[in-house]
């Protein structure tokens, strides 16, 4: 049966200021950006991605990382995740006392080379580095799999592929873990499944389903987790986040039509959906362009508008007769 | 579970050339719309809705319906639609040898009234003239149920009221309708209990299911249709046939994204995927906009690209040491 077994309550985790930022082909100054995790800190979001501690040569737009880090006003129900792509991020993420690092690999061999220039072995050899690193602090870890479900160079993903990394994680001592649709190739059915066999495997992770729009699928593959067991969702505001290599293609999944969405079928997201509408309406201001979101354009599906007084007078004249 | 119960088979009707064209800015010119047809008419679609029987003066973009059903070239395997708003579209649609009519009536009181300038009781009444013009004809007549889900003016629908709108389209022998989402208001849960219901009401009755992705959920929408039953679903190339009132929103649910998931899931539309791409990208300059539709932008999930010369050297190196 569609939509059995569904958990009854959603995490949601914002990923627009890092995810999405990042690719933008415009700064967003730090006060706006600082001021908008502010305005989501205060919307019953589970995590918010703040920033990426990565070379600012790299990722120009995220040059602010420290800054941001250090002026936001924390709400304590927030997890604050830096993405940490190496030993000198997670120092920085360290000194700037984030919840959470996020670290990245590609389970794709390939994709990992061309996104991080490193081979998997080389990677792991550093995710273990950065746990070191990480002892005794309060810091939490959490590692991604890219590409989990399709590689742009090398095609759909095996499961085993995905399970044979979530050991090795396991192995180094990562027990939060993110399964990551990075360039949007998963079918529903490929996250169902996936999920399921993630679900049964390890019970005892910390799963989260990180999905992009790319071929129009996101909501349904979000659903498709959901069913599977999975309860924590990564989203990005507007659906910002854009992918490199299709133009016009949308991104992450839109956090307002996700929230929409679960909301319409009855689940809870703790999640204040006319607030996080507003902010998103503000978004093509400050991107100076517009974004994928549906529902910040199309108004929530319960609202309703007046009829025309035209229509109220042929509505009249039919009742009196 | 998730996707049980789906039909091995999808049947998908093309309705851009009618609910897409109808709105845009542009005139498509006629010969265009013929060859688009004609393209169209070769790639497995099970029906095309080709044009409206309106008045040029209401949808001076279908002004050319005659020219366009005369001038197409059929294939036997598709079923050639028009949509038929009163007698006088009807006996268009009769002169111009249409296989099918489409006649439309919302739900809603309010949207009958301010779409159609009618009561559901006058709607009714005329659909019995037309049904008694269509007599002896080998025209088959579907019906579509507008706003069953949601009314732009009246909010979320109750089943109830679809179900007595069917019962009375039954009566007036009517066996094959259409249940519309037509502002894109419905929920995943909502289209699979209303499927549900309708089918297990009526099992002998012709079923289609028109959606619009007005709020993201177009796509999920349709997969909870096919696992309550239904097997034969609406469909705009390139997702045009825009919401007036929000300006941005997406309109139709896109077919080539729509084939794509269904695909993806293992489910057989004997469409074309590759043939409804070419025609799809063709769409924003003829319409002299972007389509909605992300699988023309983003390419199949399955396409695979090379790798950069330097990360293969990257490749290389690694493997050698």
């Amino acid at each position: 049966m569609f939509m059995q077994n569904l958990p009854s309550e959603v995490l949601i985790n914002e990923v627009s200021t890092r995810d999405g930022f990042q690719s933008e082909a415009v700064f967003v100054p730090t006060d706006k950006k600082i001021e908008m995790i502010d305005r989501l800190s205060l919307l019953g979001l589970n995590k918010i991605e703040v920033t990426s501690f990565v070379s600012p040569k790299a990722i120009p737009n995220l040059r602010d990382a420290e800054e941001v880090m250090n002026r936001i006003t924390r709400n304590p129900k927030v997890t604050y995740v830096a993405l940490v792509p190496n030993e000198k991020g997670a120092e920085r993420a360290l000194a700037t006392k984030a919840d959470e690092v996020n670290l990245v690999m590609s389970v794709s061999e390939s994709h990992n080379l061309s996104n991080m220039r490193m081979t998997c072995a080389q990677s792991l050899a550093q995710f273990r580095r950065i746990c070191g690193l990480m002892e005794g602090s309060d810091v939490r870890i959490n590692a991604s799999l890219a590409t989990s479900f399709g590689c742009p160079f090398e095609g759909i993903i095996a499961p085993e592929r995905v399970i044979d990394v979530i050991d090795q994680y396991l192995e180094i001592g990562i027990q939060s873990i993110s399964i990551a649709d990075t360039t949007g190739m998963a079918s529903p059915r490929q996250v169902y499944e996936l999920c399921s066999l993630v679900r049964r495997i390890y019970p005892s992770v910390d799963v989260t389903l990180h999905l992009h729009n790319t071929r129009g699928m996101g909501l349904t593959n979000a659903l498709a987790g959901l069913s599977a067991g999975i309860n924590q969702l990564d989203a990005s505001l507007g659906g910002i986040g854009g992918c490199p290599y299709a133009p016009g293609a949308t991104g992450n999944i839109c956090t307002e039509d996700l929230v929409h969405m679960l909301e319409s079928i009855g689940l809870n997201t703790n999640v204040d959906l006319m607030k996080l509408l507003e902010i998103s309406r503000e978004l093509p201001a400050m991107l100076e362009h517009e974004t994928s979101g549906q529902v910040a354009k199309a108004g929530l599906r319960t609202e309703t508008r007046p009829l025309s007084q035209n229509v109220i007078d042929l509505k009249n004249r039919n009742e009196k007769h």
